[in-house]
């Protein structure tokens, strides 16, 4: 335990080292820095969180953050009502988007399908996803699926197919292979086997 | 840039990607994080930083970061009045009253002399060094140097050398040579080079 000289020091390092992956000694970094700036710099900081905090609400549609009821996306009439994504939370929402190659619309789990973290399918937003394919059923033609390619993102979407198979929906799942720009020899044995049973006609790549 | 679906959560990432070594992705982690913490702890993080800006003071005497006008170390009669330690800034504090080895007072210069970031004597706390010798000039019988071990390091601890010369008192620097633990092949040639010029007699070792 570190000595401080100062209570308010102590209180604020503390309250940074709550943060996921911020050690002492990073917290106390930063709080130095903080420190350093003027106090209308630290006000704003402080009360960026707060507002967030208190005012931010999710789309009752997708479960995306929002500032309003109805997202962004959701609202936007630029977008592809007939294709629905699937993703675990609303930090792969931004990764997809900044890649500028998706025009649908989105539905946020806020999770994954994960046992051992005692997170089961009814912790996610499995159920309203059911409830929008029945409401927009004339609307929606595809839901693709995009979670992690790992035993519980795969868990997850077979839970979910096995929930939207009824409906009349195409189901996808994001293409699985080696990353572009990766070298043969240093990808892993299973991503390499499954990129060759699952090739695709070269005449077929976009 | 980033497609963030609500200006809140993007007022708050660009908060917190201010931050020194914070990027835009871990931002993003550390604000989903508080998000998903109560209003009540996130308005504890944001009063912490606050309240310690707005009221932090220095001691008067070590420029330590204190609580009250003189710091902790300075008001304790457990200390060694009689030894000085004048370290960079307060994390090397915290890092000495780690060790436990050291019960004297400290001195924070606030920096290091360092030309290339503009940063000359005028800038830190070597002034009131200099009064504080004055004042106490019968109390302190040894000021020790406690600065990097760098070009930087070494252009101060000569500066302040010889700006107190004049007074009557020791002066020390730490101990340079091998880190405890380290092995000596893989120790760089000057450390190395300078720990056998400065070798310490086996009796003398604590």
């Amino acid at each position: 335990m570190e000595t401080f000289s100062s209570r308010l020091l102590q209180a604020a390092v503390e309250e940074f080292s709550r943060l996921p992956g911020i050690g002492r000694k990073t917290a106390l970094r930063l709080v130095l820095h903080l420190l350093r700036q003027d106090e209308e710099s630290v006000a704003r900081f402080s009360e960026a969180m707060i507002r967030l905090r208190q005012e931010v609400v999710y789309c009752r549609q997708c479960h995306n953050i929002s500032d309003q009821d109805l997202c962004e996306i959701c609202r936007s009439p630029h977008r592809d009502q007939s294709l629905v994504c699937v993703v675990e939370d609303l930090r792969d929402v931004i990764a997809i988007e900044n890649t500028g190659q998706f025009r649908g619309l989105y539905h946020v789990l806020g999770g994954i399908i994960s046992p051992m973290d005692g997170i089961g399918p009814g912790d996610l937003n499995i159920e309203s996803l059911v409830n929008r394919l029945e409401e927009k059923k004339d609307s929606i033609k595809e839901i693709i699926l995009a979670l992690s390619t790992t035993m519980e993102g795969d868990t997850t979407n077979f839970y979910i197919f096995r929930k939207i198979k009824p409906f009349n929906v195409q189901v996808s799942v994001i293409a699985r292979g080696i990353a572009i720009g990766d070298e043969l020899e240093y990808a892993d044995e299973v991503t390499l086997g499954r990129s060759i049973v699952n090739r695709t006609l070269y005449e077929n790549i976009k």
